[in-house]
């Protein structure tokens, strides 16, 4: 099942400087072969279901293990069967209609 | 892995009584032996990272097997490798605070 | 306009113990005289829009004035105009479905 | 107070195609003055806390008076006294601890 995801990744108890493992977290989205379109709040994910959800896994795991005492993650999960929207559809979609 | 979720799936194009599909989806939690407290704007899930994200994903095959065409679905995912907290620990930790 | 509002506010920078600040929130809400229903993940809200959105604003100025230097809050806010749902409701309607 | 916020409005019981609605919502954000950047999962918005969830507000209220019965907005809002960041900065940050 394909999934679309928005993902925000909040490292709790690091401070308040939290770049360093967002990045790691979009290393390890990427390195799982994911589609992703990051944002000023987080990224967007599409993919497989299982393999989605298997590098958010990821992303804790790593974070905890460098360190990060507790992790509060924001997933947003859209499934449809209606029709195929990539993310960049969605995007296109909603720019068309404000131009007409 | 243990996490802690709040879980809120929202079924769209089946109209606005979301009723049934919220009640379909605790079933499915339930039956996977998670611990779940339901709110009034969705529920919250304790158990193994891999069996909590692995109901929610058979609430949305399940739902869209139901008819329903398109789903969006808000989770927040808690981990923490500092102590061990359920989520009665948690109401109760805000609200032994609250009474002092 | 009626809104219902999950709320839940994520001190950052002040460690990894957030009870105290989220016990602070809570007053807030109820000394704006609004209707809450706290769970694990957050409060849930119900009340007049404006004086809802007022008094979240107010947790963000308490906890900055208490120290807190960054806050990040997800909030989520229904409306609907097909019919009156209170946040008691909501429960009952779900459990009420699975009775059967 | 400034804020950075993340919206996503999801409305339901209009069928499943959900791109003209959001449109609505990016003319409303842009109409006030709103720095915005739009996604595939929402737009972020940063601004004055007071402009931006009026300006959420009116989203609601004309989706409401275009008809649609049933609204579940989904908000992250960040605010912040330790140092000043811009939505861009936010990517920004990100994407140079990548490059090195």
């Amino acid at each position: 099942m394909r999934v679309q995801v928005e993902l925000c990744v909040v490292p709790i108890g690091v401070g308040t400087s939290l770049g360093q493992q967002i990045a790691t977290c979009q290393d390890i989205l990427e390195a799982a072969g994911l589609e992703t379109r990051p944002h000023a709040y987080g990224t967007n994910v599409e993919g497989d279901w299982d393999t989605v959800f298997a590098a958010i896994r990821e992303c804790h795991e790593r974070l905890h293990a460098d360190g990060v005492p507790r992790l509060f993650t924001s997933i947003k999960a859209g499934t449809r069967i209606d029709r195929e929207q990539t993310l960049d559809d969605k995007v296109r979609s909603v720019a068309e209609r404000r131009r007409r």
